[in-house]
């Protein structure tokens, strides 16, 4: 069973996925993104995949039978297990639980050789419909505080199968990233009693410097303190606390905004390795007022050196401002406004 | 001048080096470390990096001339710039100021080829005392709040040049993990006026599982909660709040190991790129009971993908207590317990 283990000092949890047992010489082989040869998610090797636990496919075919167009299953090598209870317990000063949570893979096209932004925005709704639907089911599971949804596109973003997927990890302890968010955002709203989300939407669109992409409903900046080149959120222009609370028939607006950000990454930068993660609240305070879910979306253009590391402290070779206009100039902007 | 931002929801600065101003083609092609050809940091090249700050050299020997063993020269590409005022300004909801501070190099050794761990420990001693000088000298300026030190060994750890070299950053604000680590301790000591590292030493001490290296002065560990495979801390035994303001008889027993824990990784994991920074009290509040300075050294063996980037959680897929025994195996036991 994986252990979940808190840091003392930082309150930083981690997964210690003792099952996977590396040596220390499994390292030294550079693990590669297979390029050819077989591929488990592909269409015609369901059987090579845990059991579907959510698909798209014609009405009246069998599960884990070709005909999907898109196909949720368990990940096979889970860094947490769903079996269990978390059975918290202390080891001296050192607080650890049970690895207890959900890894799921969400396969998002049959087809081996699409990606994200080559999908038809149509099909991105689809994609976007999936985890709001994936996050409403866990979250019926009351060990599971938050769920994590995230892509690693290419090799250097960790991907380790080519074929088009994302990730999702329900997890039995809010993670570091959201407390911290959540308490910012908190703080600023008793200060202010407005959603510093809101207020950089509102702020955004006035200085109209660091605008991506938009349309009606969503907006794509590159933000004022990006860590990272090319780093762009997209968030809901209207408050919105809760991702998989956002009424269904926003999620094609969104999905407009979400792709035509990914085409001009992909166009600007040369079809660059990247990360996007959604950040929305957790489960037991979905609707509140101070926090604003988004997605951020990073390619992984510079490496993460020690500064960074022990510091937290970003260096970024690109500003923003001049981010946004070479995203800009890769496609006309959206016609609905 | 490079512009230092906040992130309005974290509080998190970043460094927009606007400066240097990448284009997004410049991304694409893969910097590598140099590792033949011309090398700035070369005995004999002394013309080719800005004026020496400090070195150890032959007495009555000129600066910028060889014959040095040791060297710190200003970064030819810095991230921050030593002269000017912060000018701390508002834009709107958000917060910048001018990026000022100092960005140094630390050359380690004359020779190209040499490595932190393959140099002789008294040499490693006379690299940590210049660590401890350059921080003595740089707090002399007031505008500085936190003098961060840390080493990229190898391309995969964001190294650019092969020669053996450390860095150092003098920051006008004290870095998120900082303050956070700070916080955490404090909160800690509040509650069981007792320093967490403190007994973290002690519980390590009593469980001997997670002992790397160690000798009377100090203590090499795989944290209970490694976020990486093979991280290891070295504190010293002692409570000490400040890295600088330990005795400086303190820092041969420091080198003795330091060395040693990072020969059992070079061995262990066949030389692998590691980072390793300072983690130690910002500079107005050097001598305190609740913080503890320590390194940490973390290989740079698996990527950081989207789960960690969007969460601040991490999957270790190697245990401290296994990664322990095979670092002890790596070598004996240091003689002077």
């Amino acid at each position: 069973m994986p252990e979940l283990r808190k840091d003392p000092i930082s309150g930083r949890w981690v997964i210690i996925a003792t099952e996977r047992g590396k040596r220390p010489s499994s390292f030294n082989s550079t693990e590669k993104v297979s390029t050819g040869g077989f591929c488990p998610l592909c269409a015609g090797n369901e059987d090579k995949t845990p059991p579907e636990v959510f698909a798209y496919r014609p009405y009246g075919s069998q599960p884990d039978t070709p005909g999907w167009s898109l196909r949720v299953v368990p990940n096979k090598f889970p860094a947490l297990r769903i079996e269990g209870e978390l059975d918290r317990r202390g080891e001296g000063i050192y607080d650890k639980m049970n690895g207890v949570g959900a890894h799921e893979v969400i396969v998002e096209c049959p087809e081996h050789d699409q990606t994200f932004s080559s999908l038809p925005v149509s099909h991105c709704e689809k994609i976007l419909l999936t985890y709001r639907n994936r996050i409403h089911d866990l979250y019926r599971d009351r060990r599971f505080k938050y769920i994590s949804i995230f892509r690693n596109q290419g090799e250097a973003a960790g991907a380790s199968l080519a074929h088009p997927h994302s990730q999702l990890i329900a997890l039995p302890v809010v993670p570091k990233r959201s407390v911290e968010e959540l308490a910012g955002a908190r703080e600023y709203f008793n200060y202010k009693e407005r959603c510093v989300y809101c207020d950089i939407v509102r702020q955004e669109k006035a200085q109209g410097v660091r605008i991506v992409s938009e349309n009606q409903g969503f907006l794509a900046i590159a933000p004022f303190a990006s860590r990272f080149p090319f780093e762009v959120w997209v968030l809901p222009q209207q408050h919105s606390s809760s991702f998989e609370e956002t009424p269904e028939w926003y999620y094609a607006s969104l999905a407009e905004v979400f792709s035509d950000t990914l085409k001009r990454l992909t166009i600007t930068l040369n079809d660059p390795p990247y990360n996007f993660m959604l950040h929305t609240s957790p489960g037991n305070e979905k609707i509140n007022d101070y926090y604003h879910w988004h997605f951020e979306i990073i390619p992984r253009l510079t490496k993460v050196a020690g500064f960074e590391w022990g510091s937290g402290f970003y260096i970024n070779p690109t500003s923003p401002e001049d981010a946004t206009k070479f995203l800009q100039e890769a496609l006309p902007a959206l016609s609905v406004r």
